[in-house]
């Protein structure tokens, strides 16, 4: 019992009030975490140790009284199992996995074999089984058994030979449906026909192929056919929300933190934050290069350096909106890697398109700038036209650059979500300061310089 | 029947034939999507059809011989018919109304009265129903003929009285587990108990009750808390792919595009593109407001002008790391408004600890540059004393706006994911070169200044 101080009385959680708190949990702290739950009764402790995720729930688990830690620990399945122990510190895990019964550790530890992100780590291997030629009726009846074992879910059985193949898959609605003398071979669907996922798959993938409408559950297969167990589309939710999370995190110019905001240890997200913050930033030294290189120009012409800021930061912009759609279209499959010409050719065009109406806001912008000729000297209009024509440039190369990058990445077998916004400005940030000395040194040839 | 040409043998697709084309789907051509439906036989064509998502629907069904398209759209149950309906073009709402049958037309015209991101636009209206007071047995033979209704599930059934008041909810799994004779009433989950959603609530909010595990139905509830509909968790994973997928466009500094990359038409991504862009541009116009202001200053110190990149750049990363950070922590309920604080000084620490990292190796960067006393004059020690004092307080910067910045556009009612990166860096990139030359003019004073 989580209560352990005993002098209050432990407080029962409706389910709405369990509902809420769950809805607040991640911004709690440790320390209000532990202190909630340890003044929760039985049964709302476990309410809510069953619904907290990986993380979580491993540290209400760790502050359970060692006595008490067996029976929480069972009462989950092995597929969550797997997850906590995961997330116990090396020492923990194998005192965690001698808590369990052994059929459950074996399978524990055959989950904990698969990488966590793969079907294999994702599955739960308690599915309803069913023997082929028995009839309708009788499957019901054996699925109504089923019932009191811990299987994942009843709606939807698979129909196994001897060896474990899978021969069929049929839902329990089906089996409603049918008359029930019918023969279950009759009913389900035969397995060249079930849509099933590989052991090995991603779970971006599975999440992909759920997303596609009408599976709620589906098989986990090995290469051989034999099936190991079943994801059902609860256990996908999840993934997709920290699928994106991770994308996200990594668009923004980090490491994926894998956990919430207030959970992850300051160090950590310092450690995290820090790596990517100082790779850009020697990337970006590369802009103190490039205009030192230019230094004679700009102390010619001051008002150069004015606009260098304006000119690569749009560049960056354009950048920014080209690799997250691109990013972005890729994870969900609607674009693929031999698509990239067409990302090409349709990014060439918008890069052009925003790069005019920038350029032709940037230009007016200093030609009928009232302090013109003060602050931008005599030869304004060739320096609004060095702007102009950079600014095309710069924005076109963005979008070319933001889309291109992601690609390229999955291509050499990186993460397209490292074309983060920030890195992308960086490269456009120094390539940029190229094209706009290059271009303002043609135009003011001869003028200014 | 799609097949319209009728020379060729329409083509029939299995399974796993048909899994594959819908993972390609959104990245073919409107041409070659139609040309590749009208290839198909009757039943995979329909398979097709009912896999595939709202815009994407819409347009297959816009391309079906007018007399066939009462059959293809009566396949559809009311929710997704009216999403469908939603997303043609205004004129053909009307016809595509009539073609359905009264009750159902009734249910369509109900759903559309919603919004079609709250609870009541992505609710199904039809659902398992049961009176109170009968028996386990009743139940389950009550269930077994609404097999045949078009009930989204028969898993999930809910109890209501005559003036549509939820009672309770009881699952297929819990009938089975029961004994037949036993009372519905006993079984059931009494109202009290029950998790629901209003219909007015948003599907972010839905989506997050789902992420807390153990869900995959939820009653949709009225203010007076009739029974309005069900929303099934497979609606669900589509919604947090689509939210993450706008969250992230906003957050690369656009507007959402609301369609595929491949989808959406030339003008509309430019559109949607072309007015932050050109607002991130205004604003960036500030920096050259910002430098005019100590073009003095560069004319006596040009070296101080090559360093203007790197510094704003470097403000605008930790910006984005810390607005994406908070964007999506908000998001998904691990940061709520009044957490604020705890956010301010997080980011103060972690912001202080960046800075200091970038500054030491700025600071080294100059101090022991070869070509340092040609490049930035015999007074390197103390550029290099500014540049890395200046990063220290633009990071620091960079980190409060990013995560102050969405809590703000929450706080004033408006969307957090429009603080995107761009943003943050604009506004970072205006104020950092405030910061920059300040710091610079106090400690080159008296020297280079």
């Amino acid at each position: 019992m989580p209560s352990r101080k005993g002098s209050k009385k432990p407080l029962s959680l409706s389910e709405q009030g369990l509902e809420k708190m769950l809805a607040d949990w991640n911004s709690f702290s440790d320390n209000k975490q532990k202190r909630i739950f340890g003044t929760l009764d039985r049964r709302s402790a476990e309410e809510l140790f069953l619904r907290v995720h990986g993380h979580a729930q491993a540290e209400l688990f760790f502050c359970l009284p060692e006595f008490d830690r067996k029976s929480w620990i069972r009462l989950l399945p092995p597929d969550d199992a797997a997850d906590l122990i995961q997330e116990l510190p090396e020492a923990g895990r194998h005192h965690a996995l001698d808590l369990l019964d052994h059929p459950t550790r074996l399978e524990v530890l055959g989950l904990m074999a698969y990488k966590e992100d793969v079907a294999g780590g994702l599955m739960n291997p308690r599915y309803a089984r069913l023997r082929p030629g028995i009839t309708v009726d009788e499957a019901l009846r054996y699925l109504r058994e089923q019932t009191r074992a811990q299987v994942e879910t009843i709606y939807y059985a698979y129909v196994l030979d001897r060896h474990q193949t899978l021969l069929g898959a049929v839902s329990l609605r089906e089996l409603f449906n049918a008359p029930s003398d019918k023969k279950l071979d009759e009913v389900m669907t035969t397995a060249d026909k079930v849509v099933f996922v590989r052991e090995t798959q991603t779970q971006e993938e599975i999440a992909r192929v759920f997303a596609n409408k009408e599976h709620r559950a589906l098989p986990v297969l090995d290469a051989e056919g034999h099936m190991k167990g079943i994801i059902t589309i609860d256990d996908v939710v999840h993934v997709v929300q920290e699928e994106a999370t991770e994308d996200m995190q990594k668009m923004g110019g980090m490491e994926a933190l894998d956990e919430p905001y207030f959970k992850i240890g300051m160090g950590d997200m310092i450690k995290k934050r820090a790596g990517w913050l100082l790779a850009l930033f020697i990337g970006e030294m590369f802009t103190a290069t490039a205009m030192g290189f230019y230094e004679h120009e700009i102390e010619k012409a001051v008002v150069l350096a004015l606009f260098v800021p304006l000119i690569i930061s749009s560049g960056g912009n354009s950048g920014s909106q080209a690799t997250t759609l691109i990013i972005r279209a890729m994870a969900l499959g609607e674009v693929r890697l031999n698509d990239w010409w067409r990302v090409f050719c349709r990014e060439a065009v918008s890069g052009l398109i925003l790069g005019l109406i920038l350029g032709v806001v940037g230009t007016m912008r200093i030609f009928f700038w009232p302090a013109r000729e003060t602050l931008y000297g005599l030869h304004y209009p060739l320096i609004a036209m060095a702007v102009g024509c950079s600014l095309v440039g710069i924005v076109l190369w963005g979008a070319l650059m933001g889309s291109m990058l992601p690609m390229v990445l999955r291509r050499i077998g990186f993460d397209p979500a490292a074309a983060s916004a920030p890195f992308v400005a960086t490269l456009v940030d120094v390539t940029g300061l190229v094209i706009y000395f290059t271009i303002a040194s043609i135009i003011l040839h001869g003028t200014l310089l």
